[in-house]
Formats: C-alpha cells, sequence, structure tokens
C-alpha cells in the first residue's frame, strides 16, 4: 500500500520540484536559473521550495541525484563503461545540465562547501562501480589485464568531466567518440586482449 | 626606454593587482575571495579596482593569464607535454587557484558568459600547442605515429582539467602521475616507438 497523508504529500511535491529544476535548468542554465524562479515553476514562495530541501545547496544536491538515477535508467548498455559513453551522447542535448554539474562540482572542491561531502562520496561511489566494470570486463577477457581497474576508473571519471568542459568551448572531436577510442586503446594497452 | 607617466604607473598597479589576487585566491579559494577583499588589499575602493580591469570578469581572466604565463615560465621540461605535467604536480600547493580556474571556466561554459570567448581562445590555442608537442615527438620516435596528434591534445587537456576536479574530493592516486601514465599508454599504443 503506498504511503498516505502529508508525508506522501511532501514526497511527492519534492519529486514535482525536482521534475521541474531538471527541465528549467536542462532549458537555460545553471547561471541563469534562480531558486525564485524554480519556486515559481512549481507554485511556490522561495522559502516554501526551500523548506522541502533545507538549503539552494541541498536542492542542486538532490537535482544532481535524480539526473544521475534517471540517467542510469534511461541507458542499456551492458556495463557502466557502456552506460558513462551513453551518458555522455546524451549531454549534448542538455547544456544547462552540464553546466549545472560542472559549476556545482567545482565550487564544492571547496572543502568548506556545504555539498563537499556529498561529491567525496558521489567520486568514490562512480570510481568503485566503474572498477567493477572493468573487473568484469578483464574476467570475461575484453580488457588488458594489465590496467589497474581504479586507475583506469579514475581516468574514465577525469575524461568524462574535463571533456564536457571542453566541449562547451568547441571540439574537434564528438566527446563520446573520444571515450570510446580512449577505452579501447588503455583496454588493449600492455596485455592480450581476445576479440 | 621604459614608459613613464599615467600609463606606466597604470600598468604597475595593474601588476600590482593581478599578483596580490594570485596570492589571495590561492591562499583562500575563488568562492571566498571577494572582489571587495582584494581592492582592499591593494589599498583600492572596489570601484577603483574594477577600474583597472573593466569588470570582475575581466579581472579574473586577467588573473588565469598571469597565472599561466607563471606556469609556463616556472617549468624547464622540454616540451608541453612535460610542462602540463609539472604543473599539475604544482597545482595541489594552490587549491584556490585549481578551485578558480574550475569554477571560472565551467561557469564560462554557458555562451552568454562575458568570459566565454576567452576560453573559446585559451582552449584552442592550448589544443594547438599540445597538438604541436605530439608532432615533435612523433617526429623524434618518442610517441606512436598512429596517434591523432589533436585527439591526443584534447584527452589530455580534459584529463588534467577533470582531473583537478575530482582530486578535489579524494584520489587514489596523484594526478599527475597519473597524466604520466596515460601519456605512456597513449604514446606506445598502435605503432612502433624507439625506445
Amino acid at each position: 500500500m503506498a504511503a498516505r497523508g502529508p508525508y506522501a504529500k511532501g514526497v511527492a511535491k519534492r519529486e514535482e520540484i525536482l521534475t521541474a529544476a531538471l527541465e528549467v535548468i536542462a532549458r537555460q542554465g545553471y547561471r541563469k536559473t534562480s531558486t525564485k524562479e524554480l519556486a515559481a515553476a512549481v507554485g511556490l514562495s522561495e522559502a516554501g521550495l526551500l523548506h522541502y530541501f533545507g538549503s539552494k545547496e541541498k536542492l542542486f544536491e538532490a537535482v544532481l541525484r535524480a539526473r544521475d538515477e534517471a540517467d542510469v535508467d534511461r541507458f542499456e548498455e551492458s556495463d557502466l563503461i557502456g552506460k558513462l559513453t551513453a551518458i555522455i551522447r546524451h549531454n549534448s542535448d542538455v547544456p544547462g545540465l552540464v553546466q549545472l554539474y560542472s559549476t556545482f562540482s567545482a565550487e564544492a572542491g571547496d572543502p568548506q562547501h556545504p555539498s563537499h561531502p556529498y561529491f567525496v562520496e558521489r567520486y568514490a561511489r562512480l570510481r568503485e562501480s566503474l572498477a567493477d566494470a572493468v573487473r568484469a570486463r578483464q574476467s570475461a577477457g575484453t580488457f588488458s589485464p594489465a590496467a589497474d581497474p581504479e586507475v583506469i576508473a579514475t581516468v574514465l571519471i577525469a575524461l568524462s568531466d574535463g571533456l564536457q568542459v571542453q566541449s562547451q568551448f568547441g571540439l574537434p572531436v564528438e566527446p563520446a567518440d573520444l571515450l570510446t577510442q580512449v577505452v579501447g586503446l588503455l583496454g588493449s594497452a600492455g596485455g592480450a586482449v581476445d576479440s
């Protein structure tokens, strides 16, 4: 049975806010989106909006969490390395979200930023999941056994973060194609790979 | 003969401001540095400070230009690929500047940001210079002739940008060591290399 009453209403409202925020930010970018405007989009005052999340930073964190979940569900690639490439390809359609992610994560580099712990946890988790995907490919004989899974995971995350920033200023290649090329090079370096 | 008069004084004051800004931002980070504070550090009002640069964005652009010049002069590595690695290693000592660069470049991804053209030009120039360094290594027989210099340059920039963001949240490896490893792997992939 589904939850009822004020709690369920709160959950539904949070969902509504996140959906609206994803749409508004994707359309007009992080820099131009104020919490006032997000509040207006869901018929709330700014204080009313922040009541659901605690702070502007927690709202943006929730937007990024919702986006990560949507991205993982959206793509049917067999493993996380394939999904990462599909996500990078999809990102060129939502520059506003790329901007939110790039700017907010850079700001949160400051250890005193309220969302610093969120990114510490997110990067550690993503790195571990990608390292698992590398190990699975190594077991399947499709990725060089000489590669260090943690190092490859770190490189893939850095590359996708960096390519997203760089692509905003014009790139000679498609970021997703470039990621695929690099995965191929790293996967075949220093060890025999079945083909 | 050196320039004299009001023009030379203006140039000297700009230099003084940039030196102070580099120091303050390196120490306390981009997020916590206000133009008001930078103005106070050089004995100017906020309006007086911005008079020398036109806007807050143009001031930060000038800080990043000054930092790029200082970095290129600081290291004696034989080529730009070596310098890039040395710069990445040096960056762990100046997290505030890394934060300025990461956050400001991410914000400037918006085509309407006043510093968007600066980054378009900076990335294009850096990519071309790194591609030249790859070509020089290929001519010298120390980098795989199968590699596309523009692609390698794009990968190296993305990796260093991405590693700088990621390193703020904890990394299992030193960014500079990782860059060196990846240069080695890319440089030996798909073609014979003299050793």
